[in-house]
């Protein structure tokens, strides 16, 4: 039997989704949820591996239970699952998935989310969750250049100095900088994405609004393929996973 | 020097916002990081009481300090406290305040919220920070019966059995239900509350929403002054103290 689990997860304490030894991650602790229900670890596969800190609102994952494992409905997995698990990750939806179905190489568009708390003083319902950043933001100038980004691009500017994915062509469908108060939010839509390329991305916005970089030159850095062009990383606390589509 | 303070505090941690002996409690940690600076304990008196588990978006909180104590501006306060406090409580600002103010007499409003998260399925995101109640909310029922509330009444039907105020009188100015994808909220401003009167209240609306009262039977409960006739108590968690107004 094969499930697809739609998790949530505030990823604050979280060393990630990817099982490393010795420390606590989103896919260990769904895997002691999954055996506690059905008696042993079962493979889980997840679409994508978020760093830690990282949050999620809509990670896909497959579960595939063996053969001998007690029959559970999938509409009925979500609320199994949850009294096993604590209550910064919980699995929100649960349905039968197809064979040959794989959750990350399948995936067609995937969106996040980057949430900054453009404010002097800190808010104690965004800790954690958004990246304070003190400096007004000139969201209209940051829209500018995320307009850049979008198509298919080599996005070598874009990763972790050191990456050793071989194809780093990715296609942007959308990005955008919206304001509601002290809060922006970057939305960027793509078919894929590349090691903190979305954090690069947001980093590069926030020097384009400070007047490091003009919102045109966006279309250098990224033909440069060169890391060192591109802004400083931002903060994993301010990420979300927002929607991954089949 | 008397300094009014906005306060925004996660009320997860804390048993309340008033001093209790040997509970960690909003009032004390503000007065560590009063003493951090100041060099030493000087009066806080908080605009409400709010319960343990209660949160706070816009409290408001008087601080007197000494003749002696180091002279700090107003706007160099939030920062400075802030810096002494943990992440789940922050000063949003802080202003001089007039001789003879009194922080709690002096409300002339008082803004609550309460969140009901309205699905089957927990969020982590609201992991204590709204009610999670699965059968579906009828909100425009709710409405109804939350159109009754405004107006002075006595609300004894409306307050914690056994309570020793005298007056219970109060003036609800406004009382909405709304409801945003899973996410319901009910706002009650105020001339003031008594102590559990909106979690209370709260409690009737989803009763109302169940069937257990009619909308227009709001009328009776409140004439009945019998707190037996009002619904149960709305767990703490969904619950923001939201403005204040002088």
């Amino acid at each position: 039997m094969r499930y697809l689990l739609t998790v949530a997860y505030d990823g604050r304490a979280y060393h990630g989704y990817q099982v490393q030894k010795g420390q606590i991650t989103v896919q260990k602790t769904l895997q002691d949820a999954v055996e506690a229900i059905f008696g042993d670890r079962y493979p889980l596969v997840g679409c994508s591996r978020t760093d830690s800190g990282v949050h999620a609102r809509d990670f896909k994952a497959l579960l595939t239970v063996g053969e001998g494992a007690p029959r559970i409905p999938a509409e009925q997995l979500p609320r199994a699952l949850n009294t096993h698990l604590p209550e910064d990750l919980s699995v929100r939806a649960a349905e039968p998935a197809a064979e040959g179905f794989h959750p990350r190489y399948d995936v067609r568009r995937k969106e996040y989310e980057y949430l900054i708390l453009n404010a002097k003083v800190r808010d104690p319902f965004l800790a954690g969750r958004a990246y304070l950043y003190p400096i007004p933001l000139d969201e209209e100038r940051m829209n500018r250049a995320a307009a850049r980004f979008v198509g298919t691009h080599d996005f070598s500017a874009f990763t972790a100095a050191g990456s050793d994915v071989a194809d780093r062509v990715r296609t942007v469908f959308d990005c955008r900088v919206t304001r509601e108060g002290e809060l922006v939010s970057v939305r960027v839509a793509g078919n894929g994405f590349l090691y903190n390329m979305v954090r690069i991305m947001v980093g590069t916005l926030i020097e384009v609004s400070a007047g490091r970089l003009a919102p045109e030159a966006i279309d250098d850095v990224i033909a440069s393929r060169e890391r060192s062009r591109a802004g400083f990383t931002a903060p994993a606390c301010g990420l979300y996973l927002d929607r991954v589509l089949y």
